[in-house]
């Protein structure tokens, strides 16, 4: 028997809970030993749950019980969380997490920690929910020289920008919806600024390129300054606005990896990634391009792919799975400013004067654009030189296009 | 050190010692070895090849080599790859193989074979080309039940419809561009009449459901009946030609498994999959649906999935993979005429007679449709019910609607 024990009772821990007892024949088989919730830990109090019996508040109770062979950590942050997941380690049971914020500020320090004690340190749910990401990339894609990560890597962003795209209804209407249908927290700070996203592209590209790539070293740009006229003008052109988070390898080695709006060509798959939906698209030398798609949030799904690293740790007591980057420094990634790219500008510049500025450019239209407007379509270049071209003009907008 | 031996060099053969070798280094970091490729068996000679001095004719000469530890199939067929590979895992080694064939028919046997030899057989190369399925269907996804499998299964089929969609050529000039393209073989039966995502659609579906599904058991057609009307009517309602292979586990544990054309849903992420892309699509009780998309076939796509195998390999030695499914049996499957869903039908019969077979038919429309022909989509209804209801009906096409 293998016993289990989950660090917080939040959505994904609670979830984890239901997966594990409503499938429990199926994964016994599966693993071929029987898996025991044994305790969950949180500070409140849930005397109607299901799972009444198995509730500790205290730690080191799971700590030092000897028979907990597996955590799962779902407390979110990197303070509580890091502790317990250190605390874990050392006492050689193996950890499993959905928590982002943890695995892309520390997860180099915890694999290595999860090393030395011959444990594994599993997160297959810390990148697009229930999307399987993590193991492909490291497994299945093992053969490749990887070359970029590209995805649609938030829910709550693509069901905004998707309200937006279709109903014309603005940034903060969009917002309100999302709050109210529970895909938007309160504080949606962490979604419509990126933070999320950076920390997926973080562990997606330390885990592709090899080396830690940490938040403070990925330029992040959300979606607040997304516009109705913005969609308007990407619609007419055939495109859609997304958020995306990409990391590329140049052939130096280093990696451009940011997030940012993007104008998505019709033909690209990424753009039929609507409402909730994750995708995430990885290069290879050998494969060629790829793509992941599915829920890449909610309960169950995140849930799912939490027990599924449970399942997997339990397989493998005793030894460990080879999930890994080396340390990060300042040599591993490079600014985004050298990636060339066409741009989407939209100014406050009459036609003929950006096509002075831009020979190349090519123009866009909306219904009802304001007077002295333009928006177009620049030819392939690096943001300095843009923005050296761009002295003088008032921007509203600037997007690049994929 | 790991030694590899590769068992014919054909396209994946060679592209597996390309892989092995162009990447090698950054193989060896990753499985923690250095692996190296010792033998390549082929009858034919090879005297200009980079590999020529790893060349040998007799197989027993792998086969009584200890040093070699993980052999790769890439024959093709169910004779003497059946007999290489059932020698190799008697004699200890691990197998890698991209042979639909051999596993669709006889992986149960060869998976026990492996299981007694503590040794492992991998195929993730079998379905999919590179596409990562495999590994997540039967690791990422197992904390899932899972409910449906669905996909365009093959590459060439997809690439002749996209032609006969896109530039309204029949499907034989579309064949016969896929073979100057080098997509079709000079016999393009396996492909075009379906068996090869058939043999696919089992070994996908074996690994969901847990018992061995064969390809007598799935009912297949392939897309020889396709017209350039059923084209033309479907394009007008926004649906899209696919030849899909579907697997859905009922509710008395049973699956229906079948390949045939459907008329896709605009709004389903399978019909903007074109040319020669694969996709796949998977249900779980936890997780939702899920989509894999890549190129499903070539060289090196196909070597890349075979090489990640022998790295997974090379990392398990002399423990194995837990890759497996139960016994199949007549009562694993059940006919999809049980099946419900909406039919397009073509027949030579007026609106009116139509309507009144079919009170809640939605009719199609196409430019320069013939006399006395229509299309229309019926309600949901099982095969035999439709059969009965179109008796004495001249039907043209027949297709379920996804």
């Amino acid at each position: 028997m293998v016993n289990v024990a989950i660090l917080g009772f939040g959505t994904v821990g609670s979830g984890v809970a239901e997966v594990l007892t409503k499938n429990n024949a199926h994964i016994g088989e599966k693993v071929h030993n029987a898996v025991n919730l044994k305790y969950i830990l949180d500070v409140r109090e849930f005397p109607d749950s299901p799972f009444a019996d198995k509730f500790v508040k205290d730690f080191s109770v799971i700590e030092n019980d000897p028979e907990v062979q597996i955590v799962v950590e779902t407390i979110g942050g990197a303070r509580v969380a890091k502790d317990f997941t250190e605390r874990s380690l050392r006492a050689g049971k193996s950890v499993v997490t959905s928590n982002k914020e943890l695995v892309a500020t520390c997860g180099y320090d915890l694999i290595e920690l999860a090393k030395e004690k011959n444990v594994s340190y599993l997160f297959e749910a810390s990148v697009g929910g229930g999307i399987p990401i993590i193991r492909p990339l490291s497994q299945c894609l093992a053969a490749n020289e990887l070359t970029e990560i590209c995805g649609i890597l938030n829910g709550t962003t693509n069901y905004i920008l998707t309200r937006m795209i279709r109903s014309g209804i603005s940034f903060e209407a969009a917002l309100a919806e999302a709050q109210a249908k529970g895909y938007a927290e309160a504080d949606p700070t962490a979604d419509v600024e990126g933070h999320d996203a950076c920390r997926k592209i973080c562990i997606l590209s330390s885990l592709a390129f090899g080396r830690h790539i940490y938040p403070d070293q990925v330029p992040t740009e959300g979606i607040t300054a997304v516009t109705l006229a913005d969609v308007a003008y990407a619609e007419g052109a055939g495109r859609k606005i997304k958020l995306l988070g990409r990391a590329i390898r140049r052939s130096d080695g280093r990696v451009c990896a940011y997030v940012a709006p993007h104008l998505v060509e019709g033909e690209n798959p990424l753009a039929g990634v609507e409402d909730v939906f994750n995708a995430i698209t990885v290069k290879g030398d050998a494969i060629g391009d790829v793509m992941f798609y599915g829920r890449g949030a909610g309960k169950l799904p995140t849930a799912s792919a939490v027990v599924a690293d449970v399942m997997d740790a339990a397989k493998h007591l005793g030894s460990r799975k080879y999930l890994e980057w080396g340390p990060g420094g300042a040599d591993v990634t490079a600014s985004p400013d050298e990636l060339e790219s066409r741009w989407y500008v939209r100014a406050q510049v009459g036609a003929e004067a950006a096509k002075a500025l831009f020979p190349e450019a090519s123009f866009l239209a909306r219904p009802g654009a304001s007077e002295g407007e333009s928006a177009f379509l620049t030819a392939a270049m690096k943001r300095p030189e843009l923005e050296e071209k761009l002295r003088g003009t008032q921007v509203l907008s600037l997007f690049r296009v994929l």
